[in-house]
């Protein structure tokens, strides 16, 4: 075995939906039920380095810890592809804080496929690498790319691509609680999919949502980027709210965040907000807008820069 | 003019609706987008006297505040009605708690056309005194009855009738916060007609729920009475969420009472919440498990008897 194989670091970035995928098409290979677009978030980053080891182990943020079985099955589909058959240490490191719920599983799972790429000296190719990412963490397939992403479907696959750069829109992260989540994202997906009768017309309306953003980010329509932002994390938690029984992923600071952007938006659109499956705040700010609105929410709550 | 005529009292009770009514067809008759079905709280009373004055003038819980517009409609109406033309003092009272969102313009609006039917000596049915409160507000007309009561729309027209007696539950509200709600009934309903998208898929699938709880309630199905109203009151609390900008009734406190109702009822379905346009929570319990029930939440929230 070669030298330069001992050890491969690969580097990627979390992305925040603003057309949100929320319930799967099919558990086994984690399919979402419907498109989604994102900003890949530049200036948080898991740094993931797999090097060979006398047993798979996993340690991530300094802990070792059991590897999930997704995890497992994408690390067996590498090495079987693979003329090399080492077992391997994949040693996995945040440089913003975990478990407040910033899709650390996205860019946890895109640099793991790409570390597994590396390390097995595989030809695979970003399609296949992100459907490969798709298969560990719905979201960690629009990491692969940076700038607006979207993970489209085509011929009854799942994949992303990058649509533009996103270089007028600066993220804002307002941490308002780290504890872990009550209901897990898979857990909430599912039980929406089965209960929520609201999410039956999301549903219905969805692609056609996914295509005015497209339209939005290809015409450079901000306002209708914010604002069309905003209203899809609005119905997401809708539905998590008519789910039985249901989900509450925002707070009391959630909703003061989201009472605070209305008013600096009420002249003109300068932000959005978005809230994945938890009650940190990701604001979207137009360039010329952010130091004003950082001023505003670091006075009181704990900001992050995102992008 | 006669004696008899120097004063009239009438008391009334507020209701908590099962399936709600949240958006209006005719902003001016204050028609509702939908039929809707209710619970009378005969533990909480709306005592309204009416009598003589040199002015007509309204005491709201001892204050002098201005008559509403909708309120100085309904007097006119009765008064051209009537052969007599008094100008009259309006004198209001709740034995509950005010302020709270307890639903007490239900209350307050069916004890004002009782008492105008009575101070002015008309005859007045008892379906078109719904129809005449529903004009003040639109829950007013399901608190001229008592037990379970349903208003519903026939030849375009909306009123009430009682569906049964309701002897098997009990309803106990938990006060979660005393202030005023920061978004009104009617500005909240415009603002969710006009701009939620969900609201359109509870539109589509309104009658049909009315029509499970009408069949429920003749059955006695009590099960699926409970199950259906926490249903109800979780979709609307969604549309809320998913109007623009969304509107938020509930607070963590609610939050934490569904978590409770949920695990009481995780082996036998004992009660359920329902919410109105406010954080506190109506439960609606089964008699039998009423002191279980009373006993778990005195002692973290305060409460107060419905029913």
């Amino acid at each position: 075995m070669s030298k330069t194989l001992k050890s491969y670091t690969s580097t990627l970035y979390p992305n925040i939906a603003l057309i949100k995928y929320w319930g799967k098409s099919d558990e086994k290979e984690n399919k979402p039920t419907n498109e989604s677009i994102s900003i890949t978030l530049n200036k948080l980053k898991t740094i993931t380095t797999i090097s060979e080891n006398s047993e798979d182990e996993f340690i991530l943020d300094g802990n070792k810890i059991e590897i999930p079985s997704r995890m497992k099955k994408l690390l067996e589909y590498f090495r079987n592809r693979s003329i090399f058959k080492n077992k391997i240490k994949i040693e996995s490191q945040n440089n913003f804080p975990h478990s407040c719920g910033l899709a650390s599983s996205s860019s946890g799972y895109s640099a793991l496929v790409k570390g597994l790429k590396g390390f097995f000296e595989l030809n695979v190719d970003e399609k296949e690498l992100s459907i490969l990412a798709r298969k560990g963490s719905g979201s960690a397939s629009r990491s692969i790319f940076d700038g607006f992403v979207h993970l489209k479907k085509e011929n009854d696959e799942y994949f992303s691509c990058k649509i533009a750069d996103c270089l007028n829109l600066k993220v804002l992260i307002v941490i308002l609680d780290s504890k872990v989540k009550k209901v897990s994202s898979t857990e909430g997906m599912n039980r929406t999919v089965s209960t929520s009768n609201l999410f039956k017309m999301r549903l219905s309306n969805i692609q056609e949502k996914v295509n005015r953003m497209l339209a939005y980010i290809k015409e450079e329509n901000y306002d209708g980027i914010l604002n069309l932002t905003m209203r899809d994390s609005n119905e997401i938690h809708a539905v998590c709210l008519d789910s039985f029984p249901p989900i509450f992923y925002l707070n009391e600071n959630s909703h003061k965040v989201i009472d605070i952007v209305h008013g600096i938006n009420k002249e003109e659109i300068k932000l959005a907000y978005t809230f994945d499956a938890g009650p940190n705040a990701f604001l979207i700010i137009k360039n010329e807008f952010y130091e004003e609105v950082k001023r505003i929410f670091e006075k009181e709550f704990k900001v992050i820069e995102g992008l």
